[in-house]
């Protein structure tokens, strides 16, 4: 009984997580449009910024995806002036890709509104069922996270 | 003081939701792969399983992206013999997309590598910190589900 339980249990998280998502990246792709940026675009510049300075080859890695589709990512994020590409300090043969400060306003305001349209929306939850989903979402992070490092 | 925890309490579940949706996705990617099926197609069957057989034009809405855009999704889809477009029984001037047998099988065995892959990562989590989680997942979405109706 508690084995059923138990997978139901993860059927309704892993439910819940799809939906939300869903509606938080509808309402972020809203986000991103008004700041005329794209979801691959956002995603490069919160690893770039959480991560350092990284090649070509690095953001391909962290980000799953091949490496030509980073080049041309990298192409149109220095276009739109929001990171750009240096020579490595200690190896001029390397070649990395540094965030400029329109790449760092435009993830804090991002972040801000994102911020904005979830408290929106726990307008009716108490300070502790607030802080009872965070701590369970920050041990589902820790949980998962070596799958990205 | 208790405005300043509120703040950080939310931004706490925006940064923690946004990682694990990072995470979730990358691996959702991987195992939609296996199944030789895109992102906005395992939307696309989510939504149309959900909400029963839709013109081009509610899906569109229900997707937020373009008539064309969802016309080549499903154009691929019934390539892919995922759905197939079928006149309305009331008015043969409507199209309306049909999910195909092996579309609720792909959802089906989609959502089941999701919930094994979700299940392996709170392998350590008690019962009472699964529910826990559950619960404030479900409240999560029901706070938002109104965005998408």
């Amino acid at each position: 009984m508690r084995g059923l339980d138990e997978r139901s249990t993860v059927e309704e998280i892993e439910k819940h997580l799809r939906k939300v998502d869903y509606i938080i990246r509808r309402k972020g792709r809203e986000i991103l449009s008004d700041f005329n940026i794209t979801i691959p675009q956002f995603t490069a510049l919160q690893i770039l910024i959480n991560k350092g300075n990284m090649t070509i080859g690095e953001l391909s890695k962290s980000m799953a995806l091949a490496c030509s589709t980073i080049t041309d990512l990298i192409d149109r994020m220095e276009k739109a002036g929001l990171v750009v590409r240096k020579k490595d300090e200690k190896d001029k043969r390397v070649v990395r890709i540094e965030v400029l400060s329109k790449g760092y306003e435009i993830l804090e305001k991002v972040l801000n509104k994102r911020i904005e349209f979830l408290s929106s929306k726990l307008v009716d939850f108490t300070y502790e069922e607030k802080v009872r989903l965070s701590l369970g979402l920050k041990a589902l992070y820790d949980a998962m996270k070596d799958e990205i490092q």
